[in-house]
């Protein structure tokens, strides 16, 4: 019996939360042995706890074998100090639980291909996998923070910091996933300006040798942004750094058109992770029951996938998204211009159905 | 009588510049007073003087009231320990002329919005200024480097830092270039998460009381990367710092789909600048008359308005190289496929018979 926890968090991460729900109970009922448990987290614990990550929930955390998250953060939140605000909670989580390998697939979705700001053939059939390593880099690095120099006007610093091992385990884990893909590899740092990219750069060289079947290439993280742009489908697998693969990552999540269909998996080294939807907590239609659940649907495959190694049911969730978007069922954020549109919960219960 | 300094460089640095040098020339011949000199700098100063940017460069650029830069690097420098390669003579230029404004517009040419992989309404009238902080931060920050720790692993470190005057003063540029424009400024930070990134915003927030006519608006990073690709032609202009500016002007400039049309220009406090193409030295082609001139024709115009005060050759430049585009004169980078294409001379030429 696996244990996931579930946070909702700010927004509209409870409405599409709900949604994701509604799958994984219909596959308890079809006999997948999980046990579902709730929690607080981002604004919504600070409004109850007066901190975005309480001690319940991080314990709860470190007992759940998998966690699905919604999103956080809200405008009502920005004011308060950095220690106390939303994403502290996300990030809190990522360091505490060790989630060092974060996937974030940018897919096209045939039946929206419409939706790309990009030209049809340019981004048809894309799919490419982003490794971003999400527990080290300049995120975490020491020291940091905002000193007073002698003339008296204020510095600010922050320190990007890889040691070898750590490169190696996001490493590792990107060469892996290539292995199961198409067996390309493009590592993304800035070599030829950060020395601790350099680091990275040869630690990719030396561990392709125990990669034999995958191609690895190098790449500076300016002309990977243009290349992105220019030729997105020349990717497969990509890895990079914490703040790099958060640049990146949404510039190829952006690429699809859809960014209310992708899903992000958080992993740790022994396949424990959190999942959530890449979109973030969308203030201005939280509570209208108009988010689309589809992102946070598919974060329950990765789940199934990746923490419990079920990929099935995984393929199952998969086949009924695609199915529902066959079927016409379009959220607002992904209908045409004059499509009719449905809800969150008609979505949810769609992909249901077709389950 | 003002002195400008010709560096040519490496790849097809030599071919490009020379188009330029044309350019130059023909506006002497209109009583432009200017003289030129010419330069080493990266991979060819290391191969004639064993150093990318040999003290007699350094004095010549020093003298100069603006230099005029081809392009560095090449694949056979790429195994030179890292002070000797050809992008520390860049570097350095940058930092010892104290070059700390970097321009970076991205036009689309309306006679090349074909050239785009993204849907032409998406960005057709394209045009964005990218205002890069470019002699501090983690390009320049120290400490940096790779150390030993006790259990004999290696770990990279850089550092990211700004004051508050550095901020002051690219800030300034941004506002004052946006005043001459749209009047809008969207300064791009990752504040949610870097301590030297939220200075950088408190910063823009206290300078934005000085320049009451331009509207300023903050986007995170990520979020900038994924608006270009959705909706790039809500910026006018942008101000970053410079490892966000590298990357978001590189993908800017590729939204346009003809990066052989942009220039670029790097601008100390007193208006001293150096001005270059953004696109590489494209070793591939190099030798071979086919690179496009008109970003280096281009960036001659910019050399005009922002080093010598002279807005109307440079309007005159800019504008003869719309007419050769409606002339249907295409280098190969920027021709559609089928269309016929010129080389690097035919081009020059054809902007100097324009003029
Ligand atoms: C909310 C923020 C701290 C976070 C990040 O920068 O990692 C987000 O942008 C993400 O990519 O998950
Ligand atoms: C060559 C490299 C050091 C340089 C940079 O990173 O600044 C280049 O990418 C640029 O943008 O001019």
């Amino acid at each position: 019996m696996k244990k996931i926890l579930i946070l909702p968090g700010d927004g509209i991460g409870p409405e599409i939360v709900a949604e994701a729900v509604k799958v994984l109970d219909r596959l308890k009922a079809d006999g997948l042995s999980v046990e579902l448990e709730q929690g607080l987290v981002g604004g919504s614990a600070y409004d109850a706890k007066g901190h975005p990550l309480p001690e319940d929930t991080l314990a709860q955390a470190r007992e759940a074998d998998a966690i699905l998250l919604g999103a956080v953060g809200g405008p009502q939140y920005e004011s308060l100090d950095r220690p106390l605000r939303p994403e502290q909670g996300l990030l809190g989580l990522r360091g505490e639980l060790k989630l060092f390998s974060n996937l974030r697939p940018a897919i096209l979705y045939p039946q929206l291909a419409e939706a790309s700001t990009l030209k049809t053939e340019v981004v048809s059939g894309l799919d490419i996998m982003i490794v971003r390593e999400l527990t080290g880099g300049i995120y975490f690095g020491q020291p940091r923070g905002v000193r007073t120099l002698d003339n008296g006007e204020k510095e600010g610093f922050n320190t990007l910091v890889y040691r070898e091992s750590e490169i190696e385990r996001i490493g590792r884990s990107a060469f892996e996933i290539a292995q199961k893909r198409g067996k390309r590899l493009c590592s993304v740092d800035k070599a030829n300006v950060l020395e601790v990219t350099e680091l990275w750069r040869q630690v990719m060289l030396r561990l392709a040798s125990d990669y034999p079947d995958v191609e690895l290439s190098h790449m500076y993280v300016d002309n990977a942004a243009m290349q992105l742009v220019r030729a997105p489908k020349q990717f497969d697998v990509m890895v990079t750094t914490n703040l790099f693969g958060d640049i990146l990552s949404d510039a190829a999540a952006m690429l699809t058109g859809s960014i209310g269909m992708l899903p992000s998996a958080s992993l740790d080294a022994d396949g424990k992770g959190m999942y959530e939807p890449i979109h973030g907590s969308a203030p201005d239609i939280a509570g209208q029951g108009v988010a689309n659940p589809l992102a946070t649907i598919l974060s329950v495959a990765m789940m199934l996938r990746y923490s419990f190694g079920q990929s099935e049911p995984a393929e199952r969730i998969e086949a009924a998204v695609g199915k529902v978007l066959d079927q016409g069922l379009r959220t607002p954020d992904i209908a045409a211009e004059g499509q009719a549109s449905v809800g969150s919960a008609e979505m949810g219960d769609a992909v249901v159905a077709v389950l």
